[in-house]
């Protein structure tokens, strides 16, 4: 069977996976670590996302781990189904949840000071951007394991 | 050939453009015909977005016509690979602009009063929605084409 780069199964998409888990963690630490997350929407928002995101990252990077240890990749057309339609919505909600947090960071910021002290809105902005590369290598597992599924 | 509903150059597929013109329209319109839209980062992003897919949907409206007028499809893989980026691209920034602006009205909202006259938020949150719905009808655009493309 010829082999799609990134799709589930190879070392590409163990790389993805736990990239995604490393961004969605840090994402999860900046933004919960500063006190004041609760009191925005948008916060709380990318907090509960990052918490869907993290478990199923991880969960399917040790499926590619075991995968490449017995050399057996997972090729079953259902699964491979659910795992592409999971990291689409997924992706979806992440890429919601860094731009409202962008969006409300870039408010805090150009409002009057007295909202954001700058300890916080640096974290907060370090957050938002790693939610978007949490989303943009989200996005790419997506589309490999999509771009594999027709020739199951 | 087997027609999939909702693809380019069906009745179907002009419904979801018109659709698509109208909600961007009336986004842009609840927009922009608030005064103070260019102080937000966010609203100035969601006229941009808005600026772009009505064209792109109301030209793409026009050729479903057309075809649905002279009976004869355009069915070149080219052409159909270019309008599923497209959608795809413009549904993303669609729907990045959507979330930036409803978390600014919602941070608006619930600040304190001063920032947000009660009549200028609700039309904020009208035009936040009308782009969620945008974003709604350019994805299914975006997946019905992308359907029909691997049997041409």
């Amino acid at each position: 069977m010829d082999e799609v780069p990134g799709s589930l199964g190879t070392t590409a998409s163990l790389s993805l996976r736990l990239g995604q888990t490393i961004f969605s963690s840090a994402s999860l630490l900046f933004m919960s670590l500063g006190v004041e997350f609760y009191s925005y929407t948008a916060f709380c928002y990318l907090v509960t996302i990052m918490g869907l995101i993290i478990p199923w990252s991880f969960t399917l990077a040790l499926v590619d781990g075991y995968s490449i240890l017995v050399r057996c990749p997972l090729r079953q057309p259902g699964i491979l189904l659910i795992i592409v339609i999971g990291d689409w919505v997924l992706s979806v909600l992440t890429l919601a949840a860094a731009c409202s947090t962008a969006s409300v960071v870039d408010l805090l910021l150009h409002a009057d000071g007295s909202y954001c002290p700058p300890k916080f809105c640096s974290r907060y902005q370090i957050s938002s951007a790693m939610a978007f590369l949490s989303w943009f290598l989200s996005l790419a597992s997506c589309l490999f394991n999509l771009w594999l599924l027709p020739s199951l």
